[in-house]
């Protein structure tokens, strides 16, 4: 069977194409992901302590670290999806149909293996500790966000610069370019950004009261 | 020219040896790095406001920028260092010397060229604001050094683990292996991750005095 993927005389042996539809792929991803969204929105809602900014901030962790420990844990771990022939939704979704955005998945490239390996194993978790840490107000919530969102942007950074040094030549088409390397893929380089400003600011004056304190106890 | 690297099968036409001999390689990238802690020891001392620690920590970010932004900075940027023929001392030790322990780097790995162009670009120059922000006392001294250290890290774990999917078979031999590909990347396992525990619970600590104040001030 030959696979939809480019370049062309990538070898897959014994691969098996997607039972299910694009849209049906995608649409289960989308859904499921909205339904976690409104449970965070509505659970943090129930305690007035927590912000607006905060409640969104933990609709977005839990979302993102969801995404790394389950499609980005499921890629990393399973070397064969492209032979799966059970129909398994993850394999379809994070393995047979990104990889048409970036055949490099189907491929094994070892920086794209790493640099998901480490995004499931140590950002999925720690996402969803940030869930946690800002429901409960802990002192580490600012600097948690702050150390996943750099290591977000890093494996963010070396995951195009790999790319791009090996020529950009991994999307089946325009559309896949566009649609999956490239759109899928921002939301984890504005958002991180954003939260990387945020908790800098908010660290930079905690740190400049406690040493205006420690100015004035002398 | 046949070129000393591992595996052998590597193609690296017009691959010129070096004409330093190891010691005298070795040696100097030790002189020079001692000059500049020494250095950095002095100037520090000059202040009383500066602990000890931190005095010592602006020589470790001084000696790990300059070499970010030097010697990985010309390796990230100087695909061809194998055909030097000028004796040019980067392309000496960055490139050839070190390609010994991993000829990754004389191969233009994707992966590593991606890490080390980061760490040159990015983690270099911030190494040495990091030095100016100890040594002034800044709000985001911290938070600075955490975020660079978490790259260091990060960029360490993708270069341990890319290397391992492929084999881990880049060494010319087993010195090679535990002295370049080993020993001399565990500083910045081990330095980075004290760092990151010292930072955290710096900020941690402000973050809950400014807490605190916030619930008094109620």
């Amino acid at each position: 069977m030959s696979h939809p993927y480019t370049p062309r005389d990538l070898n897959l042996e014994d691969y098996v194409p997607n039972f299910l539809s694009q849209s049906t792929i995608l649409a289960v991803y989308g859904i499921a992901s909205l339904l976690v969204v409104f449970l965070i929105w509505v659970l943090s809602g129930r305690s007035s302590k927590i912000s607006k900014i905060d409640r969104w901030l933990m609709c977005w962790w839990a979302f993102t670290g969801l995404t790394h420990l389950i499609l980005e844990g499921y890629f990393a771990f399973s070397p064969e999806f492209y032979k799966d022939k059970s129909g398994c939704y993850l394999a379809e979704l994070a393995g047979k149909e990104y990889s048409k955005g970036d055949s490099r998945y189907a491929a094994r490239d070892a920086g794209v293996v790493a640099v998901e390996g480490l995004t499931a194993v140590l950002e999925g978790p720690a996402s969803l500790l940030a869930v946690i840490a800002i429901a409960k107000g802990k002192s580490y919530s600012y600097i948690l966000q702050l150390a996943i969102s750099l290591g977000q942007l890093y494996g963010t950074a070396v995951y195009f610069i790999t790319s791009y040094l090996e020529g950009d030549k991994f999307a089946a088409s325009p559309y896949y370019y566009y649609a999956y390397y490239v759109a899928a893929n921002a939301s984890w380089v504005v958002i991180p950004s954003l939260i990387c400003i945020r908790c800098w600011k908010k660290i930079c004056s905690a740190v400049q009261l406690q040493g205006q304190k420690k100015t004035k106890v002398r």
